[in-house]
């Protein structure tokens, strides 16, 4: 079996660790592992479960005997450091908006376009985690049911903007309860006890490009260009886990009955949809898993041809960190197909 | 000029205190007030700027001298006291739902249909307070362009329930930050750090009574039986104003700054929006405030004629004890104008 000289750029973040961990758990093959970052954590010791290291400054020269390499430190460092990684013979799975609508770099959910996967000429793009979650639960639908129109509003948590963030939102809150005035330099204003209707900057055309993502990349995954997503995209003060209310359009009548058993059978999907007993996911409940949860399955207001859906997923696991690990398995099936079976 | 006998039912709630102080902060012509409740906060005593006054059960022989009498004690005690009350000769305003329905009661946000209050025959239902948001922002809209489908999530402080939801809220939040285990007595799951897609109970189109109350409710406050609104209504941990998330679907083209001038024209509206400088309102800005921010407004992706847009208020004011005496300031307009201008 092929082992895998592995990197992982921005490594002691909150996807950084969630990587290292799912690596592991799932037992990729792994040869050994450098961990790297772009900020004053370099030096800093990361002890696992058999080994410790030492996190490293991500250079280009750290690059030359590294087979994969895992991107989670943010715009800017891929945007530097990418194309260095590709360069010395790397395969990039990157987790920034960088290189996603790049017509050579796949933008690849494995349950959804694992195929895309193929087309890489060193960088395969991870999508933004609203993206994932969305894209998760519509595709297997679309397939049998072709989507027209989606509107979606979200309630992200503040581990979208990783460990500081989800720290300002505890520091916040315990501020607030303590009648004090808090300061935000994480989000534009104060997330403790507080919803905000922005995240990323805004565009334009009033949308922001974390709305507007949702939008393309959506298209881009489904190869369908005719597809409409209007989002409205929301920082809510939670810690863990996104949610996403959702209504579809379809070509055709849908039930909510088949919708429901379609969505069952899809991988990665778990229904989990009870009325009578008040069952539907939630934060408290997706955080630390690795499954999309859909609840909430009705059909929309007097329209055959609608669905309304609740969703939610652990935005550190499927939304991102494990998303790229899946890649990677991907990559390695390939590799072992084209190996014809080498063991 | 007139002067009511004002009677305050549930008047130790969170509800109860802001219409007794609204009351005061807008002058309405009280002669005197009687505090009511039908819990154990009877023969507590409230303070008041000028007074005391000792909160008593609210029996039927407590209406008997009674000129208005604002309910706000849930649908249990509005269901058994506001027959009793109207038999007693009081015009009852209602927060509750019991009676939003009936074709004799009319359902009323002042700026939007305040004639309705004409053909009340003892009571006068003020909405829900997530139907106050959003017809107070569509109706200006659909005045000028008729509103064929709104679809709108909500993000609903836990001041909807009262002050317990609040408490809840907060001591949920101090555990979970010790690390403790959070017991939920109010909301359905755990609140703290958390989202719940459930506010009301379900029924059986898998709608909960809330969502379902937005379409019903628009309907009769617009005196339009076509327009359809699809609402998924969801608790998000916050202590007070709640946010929605539109997207308006109209007859036909309509282009944001018309609509934001719109808007800016209409009674109790402030439009709140540069994204040039993250303007839009939020909890934390609408709370303690009588007026409906919008921001936002943005075309619909590729749709001109839609229009998405936030809305936000605070629940406690416009949203229900503002409303309610503002239905009271109506009523007592009414009987001036009836008495010739009598003084």
């Amino acid at each position: 079996m092929e082992k895998y000289r592995v990197a992982i750029v921005g490594a002691t973040g909150l996807l950084g660790q969630g990587i290292f961990s799912i690596l592991e758990q799932r037992s990729f093959p792994v040869d050994k592992v450098s961990l790297l970052a772009t900020d004053d954590t370099v030096g800093r010791t990361i002890y696992a479960s058999r080994n410790s290291y030492t996190v490293k400054a991500a250079n280009k020269s750290e690059f030359n005997d590294i087979d994969i390499a895992f991107f989670v430190a943010g715009d800017d460092a891929s945007r530097r450091l990418v194309p260095q990684a590709v360069e010395s013979g790397a395969t990039v799975i990157d987790s920034s908006s960088v290189f996603r609508q790049e017509p050579d770099v796949p933008l690849v959910i494995p349950e959804v376009n694992a195929a895309d996967i193929q087309a890489h000429r060193g960088i395969i793009s991870s999508p933004n985690c609203s993206s994932v979650l969305l894209n998760m639960v519509i595709y297997p639908l679309h397939r049998v049911n072709r989507v027209k129109r989606v509107i979606v509003s979200t309630y992200q948590s503040t581990s979208g903007l990783g460990l500081p963030a989800m720290d300002e939102l505890t520091l916040q809150t315990r501020q607030i309860m303590a009648g004090e005035n808090p300061k935000s330099n994480i989000f534009p204003h104060e997330i403790g006890f507080n919803v905000l209707p922005q995240i990323d900057v805004f565009l334009d055309n009033g949308y922001t490009r974390e709305e507007w993502q949702l939008l393309e990349e959506t298209r881009k995954i489904l190869h369908n260009n005719d597809i409409l997503v209007s989002a409205t995209c929301v920082r809510v003060p939670t810690l863990k886990g996104h949610c996403q209310a959702a209504t579809l359009e379809f070509s055709s009548e849908i039930n909510t009955d088949f919708a429901g058993d379609t969505l069952a059978k899809a991988p990665g999907i778990k229904v989990m949809d009870d009325t009578d007993i008040n069952l539907y996911p939630h934060p408290r409940i997706v955080a630390g898993t690795d499954l999309v949860m859909v609840g909430r399955i009705r059909q929309d207001v007097m329209n055959l041809y609608g669905l309304g859906l609740w969703i939610a997923a652990d935005n550190t696991r499927k939304g991102t960190a494990l998303n790229m690990v899946q890649i990677a398995e991907e990559i390695n099936k390939t590799a072992r197909v084209k190996a014809g079976g080498r063991k």
